[in-house]
């Protein structure tokens, strides 16, 4: 059992706190041989970035990510890979006044009812600072997913509060706008949506959604090793995810049995309302994910809350804040899916040969 | 690793086919001196049982539990807990025609690229009849609860079809119904939908909400164990589920944060948009789980698919099938929910005495 | 974790206790394909059953071992494998007068101190009954083995107490004597020894040793996955074991570097004090290892010892037993060898491809 | 499944090579409130050190550990504790000879049969460095122990070479002298024999015992997580050992039943053959573990060996070595025995509450 580990063949367990000295993780059992340095990761971690857009928490961290163990003469080794990256722009005192509060909607009340205290600069490891590390492990499994199997995966931003933002896909379009927004028309709507957002101090949350595609038929295990269970299990991780749907997710619910069942012919599936899931293995189809993010809970317009002594009081957040975490949320999805699929080929190679 | 086993300190692992000779589970991890025995597994089983009504398969299995070991002089002793059913209502001819096919939304294609070969009576091991022993386990985990921390759970039929069921909720109503429905009115609603739907030979998907109630605050843990990432995990992993909601759900895409926010007076929190659940640890309000289940593939309406030589088939499934498999979830969901809250229970205490 | 779970990607989970009704496993993530049947497995129980020879415990099992699941048309599936075993020759009668009672060098008081209450009848779970499960899961990981890699499993009794068994190893002597002794010559003198033993109502203790050969290099992993350190666990875990060597195991102590590095010509390695093992990870040489057995505490003499409210009693062991549980322990020791073994096998495939 | 993860609730992921820029571990699950700073964990790498003495390597490296997450206002906070060690003193030209060449006795052989390719600077990862990381965590282990149960952790050197150091023991001394032997008569004959083995250019192996006083009785778990069996697997995934025995281990060979079961009466247990554990689980007594290390292979006395294309070589390892890895496993025996007992607290704890 593991409370910081993810995966079972292809393992990373993440360390470090926001405003600590530094985030870190060490992935244990890559195969040997993949090429691999610290640019790669680097350029998965500048997707994921604060400070790159108005719209996003303005926390400038470098993210200077280093290689420690596990690659000698650029290939990994089989060992284990550790990755570190030191917080240069960690800000504690911005955190003072919270020290003994408790933030409605954060973590707060439920770390100090858990541990008996806690870390409470910028949320100690519960911040959205930790997954900067699944984006760096993500890098390494998308990495050897695209040169053992060709497997690409993309995601984009599908909705932002009202906005709906994925019913004309222009695939190109979403490295080129700060919110993975896959439709040109729809940036304008959001820059002025999120500008009036962060005007009235409020927050907003969103929906994320995800493609594999080339996944290989049969990953996946029966029953408590369903590849979508592991898929839910990892989107829900992510700090502020509150639903995952699979294919058609809980539009199945009103489905009749003739919408949903996807046909298949010579040719193929006439459908993907299974999001390339059946009965928990892959089907060689694209595999389809949606996630819900919540708005955050870090405004500055104030609330009721607690403090530590059980005292009411009134609680504004201070801190740089991102006023919608859908918006990075995009390579983090990503990278869950990346660290999913990989742990299962190497799983379903394991017992299947 | 484990493809066939749930939980970490309060593991149950299953195993048994459709229509193979038994089906069955261990306990592993159970504190010792729970009083238990058969009567209180089975009064569960006859909840999530077949052939109750005219709506479910009319499969007619006993779900004659039997504790092969670890349960002595009416307590568990702390052993593993093995826990047996025979098949009695297997009928493993109705399936000699879907042999060589493959089912569209059905596990047959892609339980034949894992493996090569496949137990195709009935789904085999992909069969819902596995959902039995998830049930059996869970009864044993919500008595726990319920003795050792006063858990409640209840889970209710929330939407079938079209039909919105849980408006109005008469707690006392769901168990008096063959829907798990808790609102009297709706009742005769569902049965001539149900009636209609069953004479077109179609099926239709449904969405199943459950509560726990005095859920001790501090359960979960940070970032790759989070109680919502292993109930989504849970709910994920039972048949034909296609989506999970953690309390807002799939709405906070929408909401401000202001609204999302559950703020804190000294007479509890103000709402319950999180769903008992604050950065992955349960904050001590009813947690709200909601799971979309897709309508089944298994209809007698013919459909195109392909056999194992990959030649174009017409498919039609026989044999006695549930048109409606969210009907009979909502014990399941309760006992997933109770098997994810026991674990959580034993892993607080572990690393926090 | 797993109380009662051995290995990693081929699991198996036993459970039962001497005189319940059944004994029982589940080998989860065996791959699919590998024609097995139960005379197969049977053919293994066979040869560590009690009441074969007047040397052994005189309780008879029929050991009719069923296959529940995981098995269809002769072959694996790649789901569960669950067995079952009825216990046919229970006499719980045996153990009325040790109820109270702690018998030293037993489990009785350990149980006691970690559960509060115990099944008393023969050991419960703690009796070497348990082990009929190991060997009838070693029998399918040993016949994967062989049918896949060639590798070939052999144990024997290499000491009786003060007797010296394999000097002179004649390996196609082992089975055909009832204590697995690998010299025809000290067959008679290990009959005579018994024969005193059992007059005198003491027990006395024994060395196993064991061999695979065939061990493809590679196996194992580095630090904590070392398969000298699943091996060593294995057979630790067995009942009464105390002590477990690999190669040279404890007189590499005395050694010199120059007398124990096994060094290296074309023609291979010019020596084995590795037992076959170098870093953690096989080297095609064969696999040795070597495991102590103590003497069973259950002996007729009387001893001092407690009863549960700490009164002083005398204390005598009645019921069935072996006076020498090693005579029975080499098809033990063989069928720890093939778990582990296998298990490695998937987990070198998996990482390695 | 975890390749380099050691312990089950309390687990700790060791990473990095003997030449990297730097070694470390993760440790998750340590309760919060354990107050710890970077001294404590110092005080026992010091004791692990090399340079310190003529009779071991003469690397000298500083071990400045640092602390990078988990511990915030100098107590640990329940979330993962980061270790980090810079590698101060590599010297990876040492190494460039045997760079296509497999030292006999080592790992060289089988990594590269295992991954392919391997990092060969000082052994990569199967270095003895990686075990600094075990002391460290170690330190933390029984930290933990010492305050909430009051266990106290003793090793010694037993035997070295043909030198039995442990028939006198004084407990006093075994700190004072750089081979943790607990008789001071016998350290000036370990030093003359160490100077004449150095000079001589071979190595020697090494008994390495250890003790635990006031362990809870009740630690371990039936079956698969018996408490001996983590130890021997702990003790036997350190580099170099090749044995391992609980209490008289292989002594009870020879052992009648009668001389083995340790009495009970109302003043205790009046003997101790069984090492404090009975059935798997601690019963209270002292747990004693025997640990047997074989002779470095790392000599300057040339042998044969092969080199990466297959060929014939001469083999002269050069670098700075230990000719007895055993005068330094102490640290590490008592290490291992506190992360083993460790988990088991809190493993038993979740059971049993």
């Amino acid at each position: 059992m593991s409370h910081n580990t993810f995966g079972h063949l292809f393992r990373f367990t993440s360390f470090g706190e926001s405003h600590g000295p530094a985030i870190g993780c060490v992935i244990d059992g890559c195969p040997p041989g993949l090429e691999i340095d610290e640019t790669e990761i680097k350029a998965q971690l500048v997707r994921r970035a604060t400070g790159k857009s108005r719209h996003t928490s303005q926390r400038r961290e470098k993210d200077d990510v280093q290689i420690l163990s596990g690659v000698f003469e650029g290939k990994t080794t089989g060992t284990p890979i550790a990755l570190l990256i030191e917080n240069t722009d960690a800000r504690a005192r911005d955190y003072e006044n919270i020290k003994r509060q408790f933030r409605p909607g954060h973590a707060d009340f439920t770390y100090w009812k858990k541990y008996g205290l806690r870390d409470y600069r910028g949320g100690g490891r519960s911040s959205a600072r930790e997954t900067t590390m699944r984006v760096a492990a993500g890098a390494i499994a998308r990495k050897w997913l695209k040169m053992n199997h060709g497997v690409e995966i993309q995601g984009w931003l599908a909705q932002l509060g009202p906005i709906r933002t994925d019913e004309n896909m222009s695939w190109e379009t979403i490295e080129g706008n700060p919110f993975f927004c896959p439709d040109p028309e729809k940036v304008p709507e959001l820059e002025a949506f999120m500008d009036a957002l962060r005007k009235s101090g409020d927050s907003v949350g969103a929906r994320v959604n995800v493609v594999a595609r080339n996944v290989p038929a049969g990953l996946g295990a029966p029953v408590y090793g369903k590849l979508d269970a592991d898929l839910a299990s990892a989107m829900m991780s992510i700090n502020a995810a509150k639903g995952v749907e699979i294919g058609a997710g809980f539009e199945s619910v009103a489905q009749k049995g003739t919408q949903h069942r996807d046909e298949m012919t010579k040719d193929g599936f006439l459908g993907n309302q299974a999001g390339g899931i059946l009965g928990g293995i892959s089907s060689g189809q694209d595999v389809l994910v949606s996630t819900a993010f919540k708005p955050t809970s870090s405004l500055r317009i104030p609330c009721r809350g607690l403090d530590i002594d059980g005292n009411e009081v009134e609680i504004v957040t201070k801190g740089r804040h991102d006023p919608c975490v859908g918006i990075r949320a995009t390579p983090i999805v990503e990278a869950m899916l990346a660290l999913v699929l990989m742990d299962h080929v190497l799983r379903h190679r394991a017992q299947n040969g």
